[in-house]
């Protein structure tokens, strides 16, 4: 049900972590480990900032692995703030309308897992929407309406905050419904300054997520490493599962967590809990 | 604005009308003389009644006049029955879930027009349909909302009087958002018995609608026309605009008129006015 | 890379051999037990003889997991003989012209497996081409090549009899060239009567094949299976892996193995070997 | 049968010409004034030198005027040379490898009008290609192979003489089938550093082409247009036909003509007459 990955750095040809990392996301398109189902192939989507007014957008209903214009944005584009997302379709049509990530102005949203029995929920979802925005949801599936959602509750102030309050909102609809288990999943935000991931699951496990480590660290656990040893303290990946096994590379984002990543390396982390409506 | 057909008659060859006509819907999608587009490329959309559970229906992304799929089909597949129409997106994405005809169930609807400043109605309008049909807007077009709000007046039971009322509704949410000549198109809409078409504009003249004229008269008229002799009493097409110049041919569908095609070429009309809601 | 079926006898929808099969050619589009890869989701192809003249084809791009006009053709077409593809490309692009199968006339070709270094002996495969053939190459895989070979060495008249001359062609030209292992793989045929189907490797083991067993068989061995005690004497199935794990259904084709099956479910095996160019 | 542009100067946002121009390429892929067709529809093409590697290429079958990534990049993208074509097919399927420009290491290559007869001469003139480069060819138009008969004839070392060259012996292979008015079009070229076009055709009027004027003439026709105003003597533009009827601002190439742009708004005019083989 997704995968996905984010890069803040200095600037990278895309390429090099879409499909020149052992594990990369274009990998785990056909050959996820950790995700629900090992074969992301319905859809991809792309946001970085770069060139132009706020940031670009790459949507394909192609599987990642074998996109041409994938392959060559990702050899051509650079970027120090990007985006990725391969997906799983659980219900919901392979459009372009339905691929990660979502964007409004400055603001890249995308999500890895669900909102149970999205198809009952949708009404009352989109009801709470600020009006506003209810005519910019122009694909079908819950995320759009999670972003939209959160952009309602103040996403673009407070991040971290807004989704919080996001996914109280949803929960309290879902008791309503009598649905279970409202939210799974993981989700990635960006203003193209810095970026911030949740990971919550309303009951059960939530899907993975992880953190790059500090890159000094990494560096001295792989002083061969040469790809290693040109990374600079300000890179920093978050990830729905590691592109590679190297040990003390990665660090498991615990459940119920945000993280906010800021320029410099800077990565925090902080509980995370849907507020009450 | 689009361009649209509906068959009703003896078991034809789709091809025969889509693309063996001097201007049939294919050539439309091409060279649209009355249409607000010369160019109807922005998709196809067919549906069909013939093999297996209810209609069948066929959404492309790509304009009919390249789909190798289409040809493919079109020369394959016989029906009694069926609507096609090429589309000129006027604001909604290019996506299959915004190609006509819309289905649920038996039902076929396709249109061609516009619901004036929709993003602005959009909201109060799904608010305005039946809960359980909320979920099933799959995609953005006005089309699909109007044919779900019929549904919830009660398309399956009375078509036009169904039709009236939704319109109604329409105005009405305009009105109450100070949007002018809220309805501008036609409708078919076929439940794979009959047919029933509807041409309307709130304000203006709406877009154009013919049927052809019945058998006998055509083929007294052009009696050496092998393909006219062929035909059967059963026959009628309703059209967008006439698939050829021929004098008697077709018939201009009158303004505010609502026409119904039952089984043996019965064609009857009726004046159509929105219910005051 | 790739999976195939074939199905010969009493008109059947076809959505219940690719979809409502438990394990059927849509779901090995996805979980493929048998073949090179897991996943075959570089589109889809399917021809099928029935209404109009000679077989139609529809190929797409999309996968054929999640291909929304294929469930809705599966679902509403039916036919007494067709066959079906699912492609995991190496190398050539995902694109119309690639998918399977490939048609001239009456008769449609398909394939899983791949002719060795294919780009280095493309230009003498092609120079062995009927020069009236060369224009109706208008993709790029190798399949549609050793199609149009067989074609050229007289497919229409005596399948196996082109088949073995074709692959001897190419195993020469593959000599020529210092390439080893030229041709692996399994190849289906039908002229819309019959169906062909070959099992081969120039060096180790070739993909899989099977066919369905007799129906008396089957039926006598699983007396409460309502399905099978649907099924007439004339169904037989050519298969790349087995539909179902149920003992006795399927019979393993042998290596350098032709097949033939007639209507009326009379199914013949003989050697097949290349002949000397 | 097409339209192309060429934009060689400073480095632009690629939107600016293809968007945001009065007639732009992408309002002649629905509008076109001077193509044989109005109509555009049959995808997209666009190279560009910029990041990474040698020139990015993106190639889509959606209308240029609908495809939503198209404008994505375009906004996003800035680049000092680059190329862009709307296609109007003539037989070849709407597929990826068939839409332009082609490219080899740093080349790009486009093209308006057509081979004639092209199936008839196919075979010929892919035998007197360099037998390397015929695994090169992934698509089926007769421009891909134009491209590889002109590399083979030394379009790296002397891009005009090889297109001479090349017109010389597609000629050569049509009289020898009896095929009259061979060649038909303009050509675009680049290698990352120099445009090079051509303006011919073996018998009848050429395709149009058109470069624009020097900077400092349109500055001082125009000196209220503050487009033109930002211009530099760098820029100049090759395009099949006007983006505006700005008298003085577009040059019309004569027939039978090739030109050369470098850096700096250099143009230079030559006499353009196929070589014999």
């Amino acid at each position: 049900m997704c995968r996905w990955m984010a890069w803040l750095g200095q600037p990278v040809l895309i390429e090099e972590l879409l499909f020149d990392s052992p594990h990369g996301i274009v990998d785990q398109s056909l050959h996820s480990r950790m995700g629900a189902e090992t074969t992301n192939g319905d859809g991809f989507g792309m946001g970085w900032y770069g060139g132009g007014d706020g940031p670009a957008v790459y949507h394909s209903v192609a599987p990642a692995w074998g996109d041409a214009n994938l392959r060559e944005l990702a050899a051509h584009v650079e970027s120090p703030l990007f985006l990725a997302h391969v997906r799983a379709a659980i219900g919901s049509p392979v459009q372009q309308t339905n691929c990660h990530p979502f964007r409004r102005d400055n603001w890249l949203f995308l999500h890895n897992g669900y909102i149970a029995e999205f198809a009952k929920l949708r009404r009352d979802l989109m009801l709470a929407l600020d009006p506003e925005l209810f005519p910019e949801i122009h694909g079908s599936t819950d995320t759009e309406v999670v972003f939209h959602l959160a952009l309602t509750h103040g996403l673009e102030q407070d991040p971290i905050g807004a989704l919080e309050r996001t996914l109280g909102v949803i929960e309290a609809v879902a008791d309503s419904h009598g649905v279970q288990g409202a939210v799974q999943g993981t989700f990635g935000v960006s203003d193209g300054e810095s970026l911030w991931a949740v990971r919550y699951a309303t009951i059960d496990r939530p899907r993975t997520l992880f953190a790059s480590a500090e890159v000094e660290a990494i560096q001295h656990l792989y002083p061969e490493n040469e790809r290693f040893q040109r990374a600079t303290p300000d890179d920093r990946l978050i990830v729905s599962e590691p592109f590679s096994d190297l040990p003390g590379v990665w660090h498991e984002i615990a459940e119920s967590t945000a993280v906010t990543v800021r320029r410099g390396g800077v990565l925090e982390q902080q509980p995370f809990r849907p507020a009450a409506a």
